[in-house]
């Protein structure tokens, strides 16, 4: 029931109609019986301060940030978690008494996602793929996993090569390699490390017919094999490393948990799924996406 | 149901909490079939651009504008309605394509809540006591309905002049005469006059008790008496002159003809509040403030 203590909150990107933000964080609402509504804003680039200064005059409880507005977006805030000084972006905006707080969640949903397999990065070589703004959170949260070697790939090394120096002095993972991906010895470091990981867009719906990768030869059982991409659910680079016999998982439990931990930080509340509440979440989620 | 063509619409001021808006525009939005929520935003002065730009950004369809805002409104919005440009301030604000519009519609609200008493003031010879804004949308309204004379009362004369140069030069009344509350000629002008309107806040809840005059010799059974007041219903002021034999009327109808008003700009439709709808709707207004 909306009444005069209904909570607003919301997800800010351009394009935004395609956010999957509004199904999840209603379905949290309900879950965790919260009285807020949801809405995706279409927020230009050139309105952002607009939008964020509406924040505060509007009284809008929280928002989550999407493309483009993830970096940009921490310059109109009043404070910043670590991360997100540590990463240069925000993904969750509070409107707290004292001003607007900037946090990043993809690190800690990354984690959560990852559930018993978490165990398996410590001290573990992990190759990379990508060096956008996805990649850096996956990065950050290696790092917290405390794998022992990354190898960073990307078309171009300049920004791999970016991505490297702040993992190395900002995040603190020590031993870092960065290959181009069209580089041979790329093989090699797939086949020496145990997990790889797919933080480019390549693959993603609709072009579900191209991988980040060509040659699998690499791969095998003792791979944990993660993309960020969840539609389609099995991307053709997944697809291709279970042919080999890794394990595979995809994005849409980093989706799930990025969004809890955004609930935690609104509410203020430690928040726990059930594994039935994942389940339906997960469906609930397929279904908006069609897959 | 809430969905992506859900539009956001609401009320700023400060205070805002007691406002009858959303009560209102929550009835003609369920009446009239309308995919749309209405908030009660409290915005403070200094924010008010802020909001402005905020409703620009977040893409809200429309706002009402209450205390203290509707003069400050008409310098952060991109055009303004020829009633605005007269009246200098606003109480509806349209979000389009090319802009944010402002638009008063006081004085259509007052002229539709007079219903058959319109007749009335055709070259009639009106008292208005106060000369604020609700005054001035009153004296625009008197010029529109073609009162032949006017006598503009408030306790200093210095506010009632300002009202009587705007309503002679802007307004076109070219009859007006101003009179402080204090002068025994007030009767006079009374006892001439047919119709009496009180346009100030004097015994509006708590302050039941006030009346914003208190000799009543001169009304009688020839007067329509009106007071913007509509909590309590029957303010002292029009008890007093129900006493004398005069025909009363309370604000509320104003309140719910001024929404309507907004309501069409919103929409850009004719709309109509049938007999059954408005009786329905006062008794929800009047439930709303417990009288």
């Amino acid at each position: 029931m909306i009444n005069k203590n209904t909570k607003i909150y919301g997800v800010i990107g351009d394009p935004v109609e395609h956010s999957l933000s509004p199904v999840l964080h209603k379905f949290f609402f309900k879950k965790f019986d919260i009285n807020a509504l949801y809405f995706a804003f279409r927020i230009e680039a050139k309105r952002l301060q607009n939008a964020i200064d509406g924040m505060r005059a509007f009284g809008v409880s929280g928002l989550n940030v999407t493309t483009p507005h993830k970096e940009n977006v921490t310059s109109f805030v009043d404070s910043r978690s670590s991360e997100v000084k540590l990463m240069g972006a925000a993904n969750t905006l509070k409107n707290e008494n004292d001003g607007i707080s900037a946090y990043g969640t993809d690190p800690a949903g990354f984690i959560e996602s990852l559930g018993v397999f978490g165990d398996r990065f410590t001290d573990a070589h992990v190759v990379l793929l990508g060096a956008g703004g996805s990649a850096r959170a996956i990065a950050f949260a290696l790092a917290r996993l405390s794998v022992g070697q990354l190898t960073l790939v990307n078309r171009t090394l300049t920004r791999a090569r970016q991505l490297a120096t702040i993992t190395r002095e900002t995040f603190g993972i020590h031993h870092i390699e960065t290959v181009m991906l069209s580089d041979p010895y790329l093989n090699d470091a797939i086949a020496e490390a145990s997990i790889v990981i797919n933080a480019t867009t390549v693959g993603m719906f609709p072009n579900t017919t191209a991988a980040i990768i060509n040659n699998f030869a690499a791969f095998s059982n003792r791979h944990f094999v993660y993309d960020l991409i969840y539609n389609p659910a099995t991307s053709l680079f997944l697809s291709r490393a279970r042919e080999k016999g890794a394990t595979i998982q995809n994005g849409l439990d980093m989706l799930i948990f990025q969004g809890l931990q955004s609930q935690r930080i609104w509410l203020d509340r430690s928040l726990e799924l059930d594994q039935d509440s994942l389940t339906q979440l997960r469906q609930a989620l397929m279904l908006e996406l069609g897959i």
